[in-house]
C-alpha cells in the first residue's frame, strides 16, 4: 500500500507529483491548476487574490523569527507574488494539550506585530486543541485575501523570447538557521532567518513595472522556483552562480552539512522575472531594500526547459529540481 | 506555568475565555470582535465574507461522512451563516508520514463531491508532511470566501424586543455518531452524522426573509449557540425541550454515556433567529428540507441574559453553556 513520505511535503519533485497527479486531479479546476502562489478570482468588478498556508516549523522559535512571524509573512508574501495588496488574514491554530500559554502569547504577539508591519488585519480564526502526543506543540494556518493591483500570472513568462531573472537578496538564510538550530554539532553564528513581509518592496515594484512572474523562494529554495517556472512556462533558464549572493555563514553551514544553498528555503526573499527593458529599474528598487539583490540570469527558448547554472569556474551544469527529504518542517 | 487544556478547544466556556482574553486581545480589531461565523469585509463595492476552520476529527471516517466532507461543510456553512453565498475555498493539509495514499484519495474525493454539491470551487491549497508521531494521520484546514447576499450580523438580535428561535432539524447527531464510533462498548445503530452543506436551504431562506442571526450548532451544540447569543446580544432566551427534536438513537447514546444532547455537536444543523412576523415563513422553508425543523422558543429582554429551558415536565431550568472537556476532536 502506498504511503505518504516526508518527501511529499519537501517542496521538491515528489511534492509536485502528489499535487499534480492526486490533488489537482481530485479538485479539477482551471484556477487551481494555474499554479500561482495565490488564486486570482473575480468577484463583481473586484479582482481578488486568495491563498492559504499551514505552518509546522520546528523549532517554534529561531534566530530572526518564530512560527507566528513566519505564518504572517508566508501568506502575505504569497498574495504579493500574484500582484495583490494583502488586506485580510485568517488564522487557525491546532494546539497540543499541555502547550505553554506563555509561549502561545509570545507567538500571538509576534503575529500581531508582523501583521501590523505588513498592513493586514487578522479578521477571523479558529482554535482546535488535540490530546497530548497528537500534534507537535502548535500548527498554524493562515489564509489571506488581497486586492489585485497588477495581475501577475506566471504563465506570461513563457510568452517572452528573453526575460531577466532577479533575486531580492542573499539566499538560503531561513533553511540554514533552521538546520543550525536543529543540528547537534552545536555551532553558533550571527545568522538570522530572512523571514519578513515583502509588502514595501513588492508594492514599490508594482507601482513602477509589471513583472512577468514573482515567487517567494520558500520550500525547495531558488532551485524549486526556477525549475517550476522552466517546466510550467516552457522556457530554459540560465543563471550565474557568481551573481547569486550567499553569506559566509550560510556557505559554512551548507559545506559542513552537505546541502546545496539553491535548494534551501527562504522566507522573505523572492525571485522576479521581468522583461529585459525593466531589469535595471527592478534591480534599482530591489537594492533600495537589500544591497544583495541582483540580476542572476535570463530565460531563453529551447526544447529542453531546463535550468542551467554557470558555476564560478565558468562550467555549466544543470540546476536540478530539489529531490528527496530535504528538510522536513522548515516552515 | 499555565498550559493549554483540552477544554480550551471544546467549544465551551474555557474556549471562549481563551479566544476573548488572549487571542482577541493580541489581534485587536473590530471585525474580529464581531464574533460572527465569518468576517464581513468590504472591498471596493463588493461585500465579502471570509472564514477559516481546521479539522482534526477522529475517526477520519464515520457514519454519514469523513474529515473531507466535514472540512467542506464546516466552511461552507460558516459563510452561509453570515448571509453569504459560498464561492471559493482553500484547502490545506497537514499529513503524518506513513499515512495511506488510498485513504488520502478517498478524503479528496469526498471533498470534491461535497464541494460540487455546495457549489464551491477549491482554488488554492497547501500540503505539509510531518514525521511519524508528530500529528495524527491528517488535519485539514479550509478557508472560504463568499459574496454577501444579505448581511446577517448577530448583534442585530439584541435590538429586538422579541425574536423567534428555530432549529433546522433534529440535534446532536454528529456528536453522537463520533461518540459511538469511539466508544468501546461497541453498540451499533443506524444513526448517521447530520454533516451536510446547507447552501440550498439557507439561500432559499435569504431569498425570502432577512434573519436576525444564524449559527450552525457545531462544537458545544445548541447550548453554545444560544448562550453565546444571549451574552453577546444582551437578551434572554427561553426554549421548550418538547420542541427540540432528538432522535431515539441519539437519546439512547446520550443516556448511556451521560451527555446532554443540547451540548453535542452538529455539522449540518443550524439555529435561526428571526423577527416574530417571519417565523412561520422561515419554518415553512426549513421544513421543506427537513421535517424535524421547528420553532423552539423566543428571546425576551431582562437583565440576566441567560438561556432558560422549559423541560417536558413544564419545569424551568437554566441551559448552561457547555463546560469542561466535552468531546475532543469532534470536528
Amino acid at each position: 500500500m502506498e504511503k505518504i513520505l516526508l518527501s511529499h511535503g519537501g517542496g521538491g519533485e515528489e511534492m509536485n507529483a502528489l499535487i499534480n497527479d492526486i490533488i489537482f486531479k481530485a479538485f479539477d479546476n482551471e484556477i487551481l491548476k494555474s499554479a500561482n502562489d495565490a488564486a486570482l478570482l473575480r468577484l463583481n468588478s473586484t479582482n481578488l487574490a486568495f491563498t492559504t498556508d499551514s505552518f509546522v516549523v520546528t523549532p517554534l522559535f529561531f534566530s530572526g523569527g518564530d512560527i507566528g512571524k513566519i505564518a504572517i509573512c508566508g501568506t502575505v508574501n504569497d498574495l504579493l507574488m500574484v500582484g495583490a495588496k494583502p488586506l485580510y488574514l485568517s488564522c487557525s491554530f491546532i494546539i497540543e494539550e499541555g502547550f505553554s500559554i506563555d509561549e502561545f502569547k509570545q507567538i500571538l504577539n509576534s503575529m500581531s506585530k508582523t501583521a501590523k508591519k505588513a498592513g493586514v488585519f487578522i479578521v477571523c480564526g479558529d482554535t482546535k486543541v488535540v490530546p497530548k502526543g497528537k500534534c507537535d506543540k502548535i500548527f498554524i494556518n493562515t489564509s489571506g485575501v488581497g486586492e489585485v493591483i497588477k495581475e501577475i500570472n506566471t504563465i506570461n513568462l513563457g510568452s517572452q523570447q528573453k526575460a531577466k531573472i532577479l533575486v531580492s537578496g542573499d539566499i538560503a538564510r531561513h533553511g540554514s538557521v533552521i538546520m543550525q538550530a536543529r543540528d547537534e554539532l552545536g555551532f553558533e553564528s550571527e545568522l538570522e532567518s530572512d523571514c519578513k513581509p515583502l509588502n514595501e518592496v513588492v508594492l514599490e515594484i508594482l507601482k513602477t513595472i509589471t513583472p512577468l512572474a514573482m515567487r517567494d523562494a520558500t520550500r525547495g529554495g531558488l532551485s524549486a522556483v526556477l525549475n517550476e517556472w522552466a517546466k510550467f512556462c516552457k522556457v530554459s533558464i540560465k543563471v550565474k552562480e557568481a551573481r547569486i549572493k550567499i553569506s559566509d555563514e550560510v556557505m559554512g553551514i551548507c559545506e559542513i552539512l552537505g546541502f546545496e544553498p539553491c535548494d534551501l528555503a527562504n522566507e522573505g526573499t523572492f525571485v522576479l522575472a521581468v522583461e529585459e527593458k525593466d531589469a535595471l529599474k527592478a534591480l534599482e528598487i530591489l537594492q533600495k531594500f537589500d544591497k544583495n539583490a541582483n540580476i542572476i540570469g535570463e530565460t531563453f527558448k529551447d526544447d529542453k526547459n531546463r535550468v542551467i547554472l554557470e558555476t564560478i569556474y565558468g562550467v555549466e551544469r544543470f540546476l536540478e529540481p530539489p529531490k528527496g527529504e530535504l528538510l522536513p518542517r522548515i516552515c
